[in-house]
């Protein structure tokens, strides 16, 4: 079986793993106090040349943006985010458990448009009832987006400058971020995201961690209080050491970018394939997420022997496929697809 | 002046307002457990034909939407609504405070339609990621609708019937209730609501009530423990009997059908007027609430006399406008406005 | 029959009630920015010394309790207040609702002492768990207590005194605080109140008004957004004015202060006629709700001619009673009781 | 050193780990949907003699207390728990930020008792106002409790009983269940804690797993739903096998009970080497966790060599602390701590 369903269907890449098993029987304290945790906050620090910065280290996305959004918004705000955000789609409500709206802007392949979240701002405060409303106190972002796409140097400054301007703070998910800055014309810089991002997280789940999620903040100031609101929303790991081992492996020796680079390399590969074999792509992805639309007796031909997503509901004669490459997929995996495919 | 700014800029109709003062002397108990609110409620179960309904006193409408939604929604829910609902736009999220999210429906002037209704529920559980998402637990519908639109009997059947079909309770806010029953082509009556309605609420804020919303369930074990949770929701009012006099003087003699129909004759009067004169209709509207396209002069030139809601931002050369009607506006009103357009 | 159950079993003192008759038929906008509010405001900002405070007018005790805690506290807090406080006991968790835990300190008959409040703060930062646990993050107390009591002008000074050294607001519910005001010994004034509490409400419900409650904050920094933060909390009225009727009516010629001294005045006149008859007094109030402990027997004879509050289980020979007093009693009411008692 | 710090300062005990490493490569669906979550689930069903149980996998202890007791409580429903259960004292708040109250009861060496559970329902019930009040709807214990101490199987059998009565679900923390049941004197099984809770959790992290907790409900009916309230509570793994493969290792060939007894064991060695040199047992505990009562002396004597924990402040003259095993602990341990204890 050639499996593309997901970046994280396996557990650790090798060298993640590795430092756990090496680590395993040593004794230290619980809750992030231990000097893996503060090893690695060191190194994310120094990667993000943010010297001051905040690091703290959570289990999983949802719970990440629960807790963040939950410590950057006041109660009469909401979040701002692209009607197809995994806050507004896939969190089962997480976010509004914690009391805060998810306020929608139109979505263009996963992404928000600056002038569109201008516009949202201006907007608001022009109607004379705003204060029945509730305000945009947040933006979310994803970085990959949910459809692969990435936001260019440029779109990030002026979703920075419009947010800054109106004193709204900028929250980028990144739970695929790795993929984001290793796709071809990445332009930007994990420096130029802790930069123009008031908070953002760096995705450990879907870049070769068993799980984990590290919550960046250039400045400290940005979450106040923010160690017992990870404890509030049951986010805080007791054994918190296993965060600092694995964002350690990560951040040494350029793990985290060379996982990011083969995935994406793979991808592009993979989009080769499909393509020369004439099918269409449904979505322009420069990232380790793919999508096309297969006819659907190709795709039947397919699943025996390859693990993919369909995108949506299957269609009437063809479907929307979503292929994901990681740590875990090689060389050999696109051959065999290629292979594969040559016998359709 | 004129006023047509909206139903609730005065007190009291003066017959809510005689009981109020002819009661005002005497002593009961608190929190609605007075005769005051038992004859109300029963009043009330006579005029819905549903005879062991639970009917609630709350407040204010805001209110009452969040504690019934809050009663009605399992936790993992959330509730549909129009895209322009009030919970969706104008109560400054007081749903999500209480941990719901709005599942958004398209808004056809107002109202939400049954096939839509179908279909979100429908895609919904056909969606392989369903369990990560939030459920629709719940439709909230608005009769008379934020335009003044009202739903037909074969529509509110309709949308009953999709609701029962998937086990979902329908809760109609009706915090304009009795116009959208008494106007013109009405084709159902407070029964028919109470039948077709899980939950719904009579509004009197907007009736000619100081304030006061009377919730309704012709079947009580839609609403288990929800004197707790009124009060939870700081939604109990201590002199609880003020809310029992009210609609008590609303429920006799008809009072609140002659209100409600009075303001919707007006209502059409207002509109012949400013058709006459050759203005648009910005929306078709069978109740108290009209909607106008004036040109920007025209509306300059009533402003000194009339007062009314300009609806959303001053166009360059128009605007769209609302006037709306109640009990305390008379033929003399009409006349006087019509008089203005006369000179204009 | 006699009424003392309540200081809430009528409608409005007379004066009142005209005011809210005499400007029935008027027409002014909405939500509190009525001329009635912002007149009703100002006599409050007056007879609190604080020219700059922000006066709010709310409906109700529960939601004014849960909107200013929700207001005043970080996510992560608690509010500290006495276990028989009305907070922790009689809101049906509406505290919780919004969030928040009632860190709960001893009760010394309604009151918290300063020193335990400095112990239970100090004691929680040198606690290393402390990150662990929710954070004291504001003081919540009554003035009168539940149980009658006042505290004095140096108690006042000393829990200001705790929370501003720790930073923490104080907050007073003043559902009955001009009968702590109008007790005999009281040495503090309203302006001592504004000056000492960071936010507290005066209570209208139990004081002569038909309902409502205003909260005051002598500096508006510590209530930012407060408005929106109401809204959410359902506890925003349409028809706003009416409570700046009321509260204007309140606070012109003293009416307030008068109706407070009446209903002390009698509340002492009470007492001392069940200790006259050689009945014991369960608690020492100063104030208009006064607590004794009968023989069963004499209750028994009292309930068909007065109406009063058994405090708590009635008891095997003798049960705690509660008598209040208000505006709507007379010195006659406190004859009859003694008559009534000398012939048992 | 000598590590009696914790039983979470390690990683996972070697046969978890080893397992972990050995599937480590293998792809599997996500968020549990695995066949190795799949056979853990069926080894804690047979376990528990609970053929139909849910068993659903969570991270950690606080959203594992958040998530179910917010399953299981209605919303004007509050938890009763001792007052020194964690969910009371140290997890931030986590169950007020759901909403709910904790309703506390006396501890007695962290255990609640039978007759005072009884007593606090029966006189809620009793109490005329109870509907302004958090109903209890819950009632949630902790085997082995914060204190080390067990409930025996009559103590159980009675909480269920009185539980039942009163249609309340009883809610067992089973963060250190293992010691509990292989504590001396352990007269109740698995199965037992199956059939008299109405739900419970098997802890992991305190016994040997790198994290992970086991919700069990012997009826699945008791947690309707309970997936997407998993997610909503940011508590849903991604890589869900992660917990299946551990608790599948925990439960094979009686690992859970062994690591559990192993603990036990040395704790009473642990106990019996204090004893024997004279120093005070402070709480009388058959579990892994062993309290003592410390001259400052020897305590500052112990600490350049072993690592444990003060319980509480230290004293002026004496200490009370904690000395916790676990698997990761030795027989060679115990005769090092007590060579140390010789030559103070």
């Amino acid at each position: 079986m050639l499996y593309f369903t997901s970046d994280y269907t396996t557990g650790a890449h090798p060298d993640v793993m590795a430092r756990l098993v090496a680590t395993n029987l040593e004794h230290t304290v619980g809750y992030g106090a231990d000097p893996y945790c503060a090893e690695a906050r060191q190194l994310i620090r120094e990667a993000c040349q943010a010297p001051d910065a905040l690091v703290q280290f959570l289990v999983g996305g949802t719970q990440t943006n629960a807790t963040v959004i939950d410590a950057l918004l006041r109660r009469h705000e909401g979040v701002m985010a692209a009607d197809t955000a995994h806050i507004n789609v896939h969190e089962s409500g997480a976010i509004e458990h914690s009391g805060h709206k998810v306020l929608v802007l139109p979505s263009h392949e996963g992404k928000v448009r600056p002038d569109e979240v201008e516009q949202y701002v201006s907007n608001f405060y022009r109607d004379e009832t705003f204060e029945h409303m509730v305000a945009p106190g947040l933006l979310y972002i994803t970085q990959a987006t949910e459809y692969g796409t990435v936001y260019s140097l440029a779109e990030l400054e002026a979703l920075s400058a419009v947010c800054r301007r109106h004193q709204i703070p900028l929250y980028l998910d990144g739970a695929r971020l790795g993929y984001a800055l290793a796709s071809d014309g990445a332009d930007f810089t994990l420096a130029d995201i802790a930069r123009l991002c008031d908070v953002f997280y760096i995705g450990g789940t879907k870049e070769g961690a068993l799980f984990g999620e590290a919550v960046v903040a250039a400045d400290p100031a940005r979450l106040p209080h923010f160690f017992p609101l990870v404890k509030q929303h049951g986010a805080l790991l007791a054994k918190g050491r296993l965060l600092g081992v694995q964002f350690g492996a990560l951040f040494t020796d350029g793990l985290y970018t060379r996982i990011s680079r083969h995935a994406v390399l793979l991808a592009q590969e993979l989009r080769n394939v499909f393509v020369e074999h004439g099918y269409r792509v449904a979505l322009d992805s420069p990232t380790n997420q793919q999508f096309f639309i297969l006819p659907n007796a190709v795709m039947d031909r397919l699943l025996p022997d390859v693990s993919f997503e369909l995108w949506g509901p299957r269609g009437e004669t063809e479907t929307t496929v979503r292929f994901v490459t990681s740590w875990a997929n090689t060389k050999e995996d696109i051959d065999a697809l290629r292979s594969l495919l040559d016998k359709i």
